[in-house]
């Protein structure tokens, strides 16, 4: 018997109330928020059942979903990759998620994603920058100034200790609406004509390019000591950034590696080319840079536990604001078993006279 | 550009709009619209790019997601099993969906898909009995009498001719409650205290258990000449209900081979042992039934492409009735590359100061 709002309940977040949570919250505290959760799932590492995710391709996009669980939640992503969606008046990635009891598979918050994903990605970059490049780095070359840009150039100011960004985009548009946006934040801005002069001089070069192409962002030439490459943009397949001599240039690190051999800048190498993945380096079973000259790589695709660190911080924080509603997901049957009971006008459930129940007219 | 509002809209249909739609449409016009549907969709078998479902088991249960889809619309479907879940006052399976356009990856239905999975099941079985059982079939053995069975009955009484049910379950609560909720529609109802006398003279036996097992609900001297078993009940690893006796004793039909040689009760079979995909005895390239004392098996476990179906039905149909609301699932940005920009105050926003919109105080 489970009387009528009695089921566990269903948050959903849709966009409205996360950008209502995130300007409330403040987007450095959801990014630093989301990368201490990723940084605390990624040390339980062999807690989660985890797999490469689903991906359904077309000739102008991607859509997958990328599900997660440990023993408590089931977590799970619906993303989209659409680099031609601007002709659309649509962004190039749109996403949602859900959480789930394992316990009952009970769906307990529904999310809107898109935000989510853009605050999730920069955070898991920092996270990894924090482990892997030289500590004082100070100077971040931006390659590609689309939506996800901006929160790359938070998070790293934030986590990082960045101060400055070196921009491009082949859209110039792109680099004076990024540079427009982080005005009077702590970033000195710097726009250039070509990746070679951007990247020039940098600590750390972020690409975050959106075409669903084998492109050569980032060559061989381009790379100096100490340099640490955060690719982000490179992640499905047919979808790179890296010429394969900046994988060469020093050791390659990734979130999940049977899902990065598929779709990261590594699927143009062999099946045996070596790399580290991040949480061993995290928990300190294996080495991140090992020298101040190091030349080291992030092929960062994206994982579904990052969308779970994400879901759970965003769900916690919208207990905390009050932010959210409650959906009536899954129909109330006064007997769990008794499914077709809810097509009926409960007066006249025979079922429910069988049981004993008094009918009324 | 695209102002705000001007996003494509998903839909978003709860459990009480559906519980709604089904009230409005009658039961048994969504069973039949879903049985056309599905018969449609399955007669465009190689339109689809079809996956066996990603499962995530635990000990009490186990979370899947579905994906499918064609060159127009993508399809998933959130599903849970855990037949444990009466303790906890919830039903064993719920469930939701989403349709979207493969064209931008936009989202544009999110629909509750407890309801409506029990409706396409039900339709699926009578679409495969329709194709398989004897065409003078009008008694049916119904084995497992929980949240699906109803949902049986009527498809099988409307799409099959069923007239006469048999009635067995565990608890004889179950068959009490489903014989209260078909009373006088048109089905002659009788129960049975074991599985073998319920099965004995029935054309069509039907079983829907819920348990996580290895169960042997029929064995074979059950079967009599003719019979078309209906077999929805063994639908995940771990999880049958026929002994392999039963199987061999005609010829069996399954829905996606793949996913059934992992799911079905032919996992207990050699992965050689013959089965025919449904779609091509629809579309008239297999056999179905060659004979009036065949005894044919429909090993079902729940595909894809029968949420598919549903959901398109559904979405038309809650259009048609003027159900459901709109969600803002996707944050709506002036410009698809500044996702940034939504977290602005508009009155404040540089990025668009420095496109040259007017800022007012």
């Amino acid at each position: 018997m489970n009387p009528t709002g009695r089921y566990p309940a269903t948050v959903y977040l849709g966009a409205p109330d996360m950008i209502r949570l995130v300007r409330r919250k403040g987007l450095s505290a959801c990014i630093a928020g989301v990368a201490t959760r990723i940084e605390r799932e990624f040390l339980r590492w062999q807690a989660f059942d985890k797999s490469a995710r689903v991906a359904c391709h077309s000739a102008v996009g991607v859509i997958e979903l990328m599900p997660i669980a440990d023993d408590r939640q089931f977590a799970f992503k619906y993303v989209n990759g659409h680099p031609n969606n601007h002709r659309h008046g649509l962004p190039t990635v749109m996403a949602f998620g859900v959480l789930a009891d394992v316990e009952t598979g009970a769906p307990r918050l529904l999310c809107e994603l898109t935000l989510t994903t853009a605050i999730r990605t920069a955070a898991m970059s920092a996270v990894a920058a924090r482990a892997l490049a030289r500590p004082d780095s100070r100077v971040m070359a931006l390659i590609g100034n689309g939506a996800q840009s901006e929160f790359q150039a938070i998070a790293f100011r934030d986590l990082v200790g960045i101060r400055e960004l070196r921009l491009f985009d082949a859209d110039p548009a792109a680099s004076a609406k990024l540079a427009a946006n982080v005005v009077g934040q702590g970033l000195k801005v710097r726009t250039f004509e070509s990746i070679a002069e951007a990247v020039r001089g940098a600590d750390i070069v972020t690409t975050v390019t959106a075409a669903k192409t084998q492109a050569t962002i980032l060559t061989p030439e381009m790379i100096e000591p100490g340099m640490h490459i955060n690719a982000v943009g490179g992640d499905c397949p047919g979808k790179t950034e890296l010429h394969r001599g900046v994988l060469e240039a020093g050791p390659v690190f990734v979130e999940f590696e049977p899902q990065t051999r598929l779709e990261g800048d590594i699927q143009q190498m062999p099946a045996d080319f070596p790399v580290t993945e991040l949480w061993q380096v995290l928990a300190g079973q294996a080495s991140g840079r090992t020298g101040a000259s190091q030349v080291t790589v992030f092929d960062s695709v994206g994982f579904a536990l990052e969308d779970y660190a994400a879901l759970a911080f965003m769900g916690e924080t919208a207990a905390e604001l009050g932010i959210g509603e409650r959906m009536q997901f899954v129909p109330e049957a006064d007997d769990p078993k008794n499914l077709f009971g809810v097509l009926r006008d409960e007066a006249a459930a025979p079922a429910r006279a069988a049981r004993g129940a008094v009918v009324t007219a």
